[in-house]
């Protein structure tokens, strides 16, 4: 550590950190601290069930179950997803979720009459990212595609 | 019974089982009828949980939890009402359904990039008709504003 430079991990998950999207998801998680037990938690650390390392996935049997806990980030995320579509463009993005017990699902964005995002959901169970990079990459990536979709019928997100 | 005349009754069940809503209601019925248990019931008589009058109404509790079959039913009144759009206009709309286990929820339908439909639901557990004709009314209905929706959008729900 006697290199003056700071280490690219801590650059890499710093860059992620100040992204639109993880922002509104650390500002998410962080609504539903009722008791304050988080405060003295940095970001990274709150988003820390957010990441599965590959060693991490290789553990998790290929088919399996959600859990209440990867269920709850999964919905985290996605509504992260519309609250940063909504700070970008001002229209109101809900995301309607619907995962079956087996962890196969759907996701739809909708604003006014226009969907927003139309996704597939499948291997709930394993549902993470291998960085924090990878997770504010795959989220911003979400909502530039929204805010793409948007601009391309504005009347109809309007309607 | 002399009367010549079909009793009105009758004939307004009649109706109800011409229109192509309730066609498409009872053709997904039987389509779910593996064993073919059902093959000599009337149509009336399958659709026969749907109808709920005001005396039966009043006997459910105003809060309750919406069993399976009535799930069942909102799921096949939904699929119909997808199913009928499409036989009117050659689009699929997929129906979206949410639910919470207190009988709140919502559904949508797309067709491409389209919102179609958007319900709020409530009451599940009181989900049913008077008669035969209000529910093809009410599944007619619904199947007209798709097609208005779809009909004004064209070109967003074949995006």
């Amino acid at each position: 550590m006697s290199d003056p430079a700071i280490p690219p991990a801590v650059t890499e998950d710093e860059a992620a950190l100040c992204t639109p999207f993880v922002k509104c998801l650390v500002r998410l998680i962080r609504a539903q601290d009722s008791y304050g037990s988080w405060e003295r938690k940095a970001d990274a650390e709150l988003l820390g069930d957010f990441i599965i390392t590959k060693e991490q996935r290789r553990a998790i049997p290929i088919i399996g179950d959600p859990d209440p806990d990867v269920l709850w980030r999964l919905d985290k995320y996605y509504a992260a997803i519309g609250l940063a579509i909504e700070e970008r463009c001002g229209l109101m993005a809900s995301p309607m979720i619907q995962v079956s017990h087996e962890g196969f699902g759907r996701v739809l964005f909708t604003t006014g009459r226009l969907v927003v995002l139309s996704k597939t959901l499948r291997d709930v169970h394993r549902f993470g990212f291998e960085t924090l990079l990878k997770l504010a990459t795959a989220g911003t990536k979400l909502v530039d595609d929204g805010i793409a979709v948007i601009e391309a019928f504005p009347h109809v997100a309007l309607a």
